[in-house]
This record gives C-alpha cells, sequence and structure tokens, in this order.
C-alpha cells in the first residue's frame, strides 16, 4: 500500500523532488572544472544569504563537525571562553570546547528560554580581574527546545566586549534573518539540511578578519577540520579532502529555489508558519514549552497532554498518521515533541501536520474536535499575513523594501 | 549538444543509476526505525565484506576524515608511530599523526614501489632499545601512484612485532582483497566513494579489540570523530550527529549490488581488468608508472608521452572524448596521469576508455594506429580470464573455492 510520509522533525528536513534529483546526477570530478565553478558559485550565494564578506568555506559533515571547526580553528588550549546554554546543543557547543582542553564556562539558562542580551552582558562582566575571557560561544536557534536567541542584541554586546562571536546557527540560517556582518558574527555554522532545505553532509563556517587572526594563535589540533587549508583549496575552487559532491549539488540547487523567493520573504514565511504553527498546538490544549517571545521560527516544540508521554503521541502520529516528529532530547524526553518547520515549508505542510496532530490526539482519547486545530492553523495563518498589517508585519515589510 | 562523461578518475567513481536514485529517495528521520535498520544492515554487510567480527563505525566524512579518526582514537600525544609511506596518501596519513602531537617516524619508498615486508620488518627492528613505537601505519592502496601494497604479508611482520596495525584502504577494500580479521588489522579505513561504488560522504572504520584498548589511553581529542561515541550510539542503531543519510542510503544500494556478485568475484574483475588495462596502456606506448608486481587493481599509472605534458593528454581526454582522468599528485604533477577501474566498472567502460586515450594519443601526434590499444585490452581481458587457465588465476580460483 502506498504511504506517504511528511517529515516533519526539525532537520534533516523535507527536500524538494528537484532538489534530490539533482543530487542524483552522474558524479563528477572533484577536482574539475565543473566541481569548481559549483564551488564558487555555492560560496558567493551563500555569502549573499548569510550577508557577508567574510570568507565561506565548505566542510563535507554535518553541522556538529562544523561546531568543531569553529572551536579547533579559533582557540587554544587553556582558552577561557563564556558559552551560553539554553538547550541540548549550548550542552554540546560547551562540551567540544572541554574536549579540546578548552578552559569553557557554561552559562546556563533554563531551558525553553532564551538567552537574554543583558545576562551577556553581566555574566561578561564577571570576567574581569579574571584572565579574560577570549570568545561568547552561543546557539542561534536552539534545536533542542525550540528557542531563538536574540543575536541581533547579543552581538552588540559581544562587540563591545572586543571578543569573538562564536556561533552555532545549524538550524538558524536560511531560515531566519542572519546577518553575519552587521552582528559582527566572527564565525557562524550552519548545516546544509536544516533551513537550506539540501540533504545532511555539508557545514557551512564563515570566518571574518578577527577570527583568521584568532586562527594563527590557535593550537588545537586539526586536519579534516582545518579551516586555513579549506580556504587555501578554495583560492583554487577545490577542497582538500574529497567533498560530499551529491550534497554539494543538491545545496547548489535548493540555493537556487532559495534565490527565487529571497531572503526576506523566506524570513517572513517561517516566521508566520511559526505562528500560525503555535496557535494551532494551543488550540489543540497542548501547552507551548519555549517562552513564545523567542519562539523559534523553524521548530516549535510543545509539552505532551497531562498522563501521556511524548514518546507515545509521537508514536501514534507515524504510525497511524505518516507523520514524523521530533521527541525530548537528553532531560525532555517524554516531555515534549518538536514540530519541524523549516526549509521548504508551505502552508499546506502544516495542514497536514495539524490535522494528522488532530487525530492522534483523539485516538489518545483527549478532547479535541474535528478541524479545532487546523481550523486554528489557518485563521492564525491569515492574521499574520493579511491586511489590516500588525505592527510587525509593517515593520518586516519595511525592513523587506529597505534592503532593495 | 548530449555529451556523456565517462568518469575514471581514482574516485568519486561512476555510481550505477540505481544506486543514484536511492540516494534521492525522500529523506527519513535519522533518528527512526527505518534508519536504524539501514545502519544496522550496512554495518553487518560491511563486517562479511571485510571478513571482520570487529566493530565497523560509520562517519559522515570522506576517506580523510575516517584516517584521522583512526589516528585521534587510539594515539596518545607523544607516542612514536611508525608511518610507511610510498605516496601522497602516505604523506597524509603521516601528517595528520604529526599535527596530533604524536612522533610519528616516516619511512619513504620510491613512488611507484611497493613497502615491502621486509623493509617493515627491518624498521621495527631498528626501534629497539628506543621507546618502542606503539603502531604501524601504512597505505593498503596507494591512488597516487597505483601501488597496492602487500599488507597480508606486512600483517604477518606487524602481528609479531605487537604493534598496533593501522590501515588506509580507502581506494582498496571493496575492490580488493581485504582481510581484516585474518590480516590482524586493528584499525582500518575505507570511503564510501571509492570501490564501493557510492558517492562521498561516508567513511569506514573498524576497530579491533585492541584498538578499543588504545582507545582507553588515548588523550588526543576528538569530538566529531570519536569512535566510543559511535560505538555507543550504534548499540542503539543510531549515529551521534546527523549522519549523510542519502550517501548512506546509497551504499546499501551499492552493497546490495556487490553482494549479488559477490566478494571474490568483485576482486578477480578488478585483477582482470586492471591486467587488460596495463596492455593496453603499453601498447599505446605508454610506460607503467607503477612496479608491476605491485600494481594496484583499482588504479592504473602511466608517464605522459616524451615532451607531453600528462596535463595536457588529460585535457584532451577530457575536452575532446569526455573522459575524465586523474593527473600526478604533488611531486607528480604534470609527469603522470593516473585512470581509476574502481567499483562498478566493466570491460565495457575501459574499451571505451582506451578508445579515448588512442584518439587522444594520436591527436598529441603520437605514433598510434587505430584500435592499437583496444585490440591489447580485449586481448590481455581474455588472457586472464579465458582457459587454459594462468597459475595466479587458478590459485585464486581455490581461494574462491575453499572460502565457500
Amino acid at each position: 500500500m502506498y504511504r506517504s510520509q511528511n517529515l516533519r522533525i526539525p532537520g534533516p528536513t523535507f527536500v524538494p523532488q528537484s532538489v534530490l534529483q539533482a543530487s542524483a546526477r552522474p558524479l563528477i570530478n572533484h577536482r574539475g572544472p565543473e566541481f569548481s565553478a559549483l564551488l564558487a558559485g555555492l560560496t558567493r550565494a551563500l555569502q549573499d544569504f548569510l550577508r557577508t564578506r567574510n570568507d565561506v568555506l565548505l566542510l563535507s559533515c554535518s553541522g556538529s563537525g562544523g561546531m568543531e571547526a569553529a572551536v579547533a580553528n579559533t582557540l587554544a588550549r587553556g582558552d577561557r571562553v563564556l558559552v551560553f546554554s539554553n538547550g541540548a546543543f549550548g550542552e554540546r557547543f560547551h562540551q567540544i570546547a572541554r574536549l579540546y582542553g578548552v578552559d569553557a564556562r557554561r552559562i546556563d539558562v533554563t531551558w525553553g528560554r532564551a538567552v537574554e542580551p543583558d545576562l551577556v552582558r553581566d555574566e561578561i562582566a564577571k570576567e574581569k580581574g579574571k584572565e579574560s575571557a577570549k570568545a561568547v560561544l552561543i546557539t542561534h536557534n536552539e534545536t533542542s527546545t525550540g528557542v531563538l536567541n536574540p543575536l541581533k542584541e547579543i552581538g552588540e554586546v559581544v562587540r563591545d566586549s572586543g571578543k569573538l562571536f562564536i556561533v552555532d546557527s545549524i538550524s538558524g540560517a536560511g531560515a531566519v534573518e542572519t546577518e553575519v556582518d552587521e552582528w559582527g558574527i566572527d564565525v557562524l555554522v550552519s548545516g546544509s539540511q536544516k533551513g537550506w532545505g539540501a540533504p545532511p553532509g555539508v557545514a557551512i563556517v564563515t570566518m571574518s578578519q578577527r577570527a583568521w587572526k584568532a586562527y594563527d594563535r590557535s593550537d588545537l589540533p586539526k586536519a579534516y577540520f582545518d579551516l586555513q587549508a579549506a580556504k587555501a583549496y578554495l583560492e583554487k575552487a577545490q577542497t582538500p579532502a574529497t567533498p560530499t559532491v551529491t550534497v554539494f549539488i543538491a545545496l547548489q540547487e535548493s540555493l537556487k529555489l532559495m534565490a527565487e523567493e529571497g531572503v526576506a520573504s523566506i524570513c517572513e514565511r517561517h516566521r508566520d508558519l511559526a505562528f500560525a504553527t503555535r496557535r494551532a498546538v494551543q488550540a489543540l490544549g497542548l501547552g507551548l514549552f519555549a517562552d513564545e517571545a523567542y519562539a523559534s521560527p523553524t521548530v516549535t516544540s510543545f509539552r505532551s497532554p497531562t498522563r501521556v508521554d511524548a514518546r507515545n503521541l509521537i508514536r501514534v502520529l507515524r504510525e497511524s498518521y505518516d507523520t514524523v516528529i521530533g521527541g525530548g532530547q537528553g532531560r525532555l524526553e517524554g516531555q515534549i515533541a518538536r514540530v519541524g518547520h523549516m526549509g521548504f515549508v508551505t502552508l499546506q505542510d502544516m495542514v497536514t501536520f495539524v490535522s494528522a496532530l488532530e487525530l492522534t490526539m483523539r485516538d489518545l482519547h483527549q478532547p479535541v474536535e474535528p478541524g479545532q486545530g487546523v481550523t486554528a492553523l489557518l485563521k492564525a495563518y491569515e492574521e499574520a499575513t493579511q491586511p489590516p498589517p500588525k505592527p510587525k508585519a509593517a515593520a518586516a515589510r519595511t525592513a523587506t523594501l529597505a534592503r532593495r
């Protein structure tokens, strides 16, 4: 029997058929002119999307490898750094730094809440008198909880401190406004399988001039993740080791689709769909896990109904309704579920998801009327996208115009 | 105008359409049951192909990442190791070890010649009295020169010494006889895009019990390449970070095709085609670069005609005949060309290549008659595969039978 699966985990995301087909083209020589043109084009396109003139380097690994590259290429053994963490990926960043012998102090924020700029300012102030921390490491979009940290405002604080600003934007960039140069981001890491709508296998890393200076004094071992080697090879439009050619080709194709839509529209679409998704989830009587003021545009987390293990809800969604969402990570396992709406996501995708969630809730004997969630989704989407514009929507539109 | 490209670099190889199509299937959840079944099946299939009961761990990177994992997971800072090198990849192995602060002594063998077991024995003997070397690192199939090192015999020497035996078989395993357990290989590294006939993006690493003991005393930093983490996740049929899902699926598909043919037939096919290719190259008046006694079954290197830069020959092959082969690496650039015949390669592929090489030679004003190379190829292939069997072929057949 034919069954179509609705993949709604927070990455890898759904990948459009044209992107998948591009990745299935016959292999090419990674030291030949076709790949060189591909790599040069990808690099330029990513600079545009990330709004940066910094180097953009592509590594053949997933996002975690990019995080490791960010650490290994800019820090030295014993360096003091501050890691602001409000979820599993903040903890991972801290763990990677520690594994390399970096003196990483982790500042924990309650999961589901954002890292506030004031906290960053206070913690940086506490460092005075001690051997000053070299860098601030932070997650942009915390996939494990569905929180978007206010990176722009945090960036202002970090810039004032003179410290290196190292950002994991694996599940943010490509879907969420990301201004590398304007926000003073020295190193930003992203991953092909998240907002970029391609399969996993390419990590994207930007390096500022300050980051390259830090490279020169970095003494951590790196070979596969050596960004200077990546830069040297990029100058001849190659990569040091064999790249994940098929994923590079897919990424090229997805960037073409994204360029047609435009970065401002993409970010708006994510915000609107996230808003509508939150309203639908609440309309079904489910509690949002993340602080809504900082709710992620790419992943929505919600609590399981009382006396229902989230793993059970996720299982019913998958087994009965072919809808695949993520569960809680670490301490949140069984407590929350996470639905991804990043990359090439449409309103129709979310209608499909919400209808499956409705049916699942009914199967779990929850008081839900047919259409309750879908109606809330559609109403909220209309509210977010139709005139009369809300002040927020108007501001976003002005920003879009200003950019042209 | 339609032009079909004949990709004959020594990896990434040609990938069959069915394998490419498999990699273009809709994405799946890397934490769900489909991926778990895939990973468990892949691991078992690779154990069969590599003839090992050791752990087989899959990393989402290319072969060089696997080499780094081999070093970072088994050695400690300041450990003394011997690296036997007869080409660019031997040098890479040495460089990776050095970057990690390992006291790696490189024993260089003339490029194009093999590392002989006696050399390994002598060099190990020289270590007596010094702080004994912990490990021997060696390339199985040196892609840069087209030499297959006699790993079985070297393995006997290394085993007698009690040292850890760490092998880069990136372009060997899957196409060339590789007996991990029988030859006492503690760590073997391979890559999906070589003999396995899949796209790049999965490195394969085997770990013996002795290698795991070495892990426990290893103090080199590793996160993305941490094999203990990979093993812990494998126990629940997952990977620590997001895997290159599409490449994993492709590899599963190519292993199915390989299992239909059988490992003994695959190895025989590579030997026979390599033999025929060497005869064809020589029939065109080109000199073989590698010592024929140790010529690689997966890549044949040959010298450019006198007064012809190999880069020019490679360019004409590509531009006029859509045939893409590799050039010399490092000090061999411009001197040699390398044609790959690994993975899903057939006699017809090599006929196509040799005919293109013939035409190229004529374009370069070399004295070549039409059909000269192709005739030699076909005759040599017949000689290699038809009765009366050569003693070598007979021995191979007996080995095949014994294994059943």
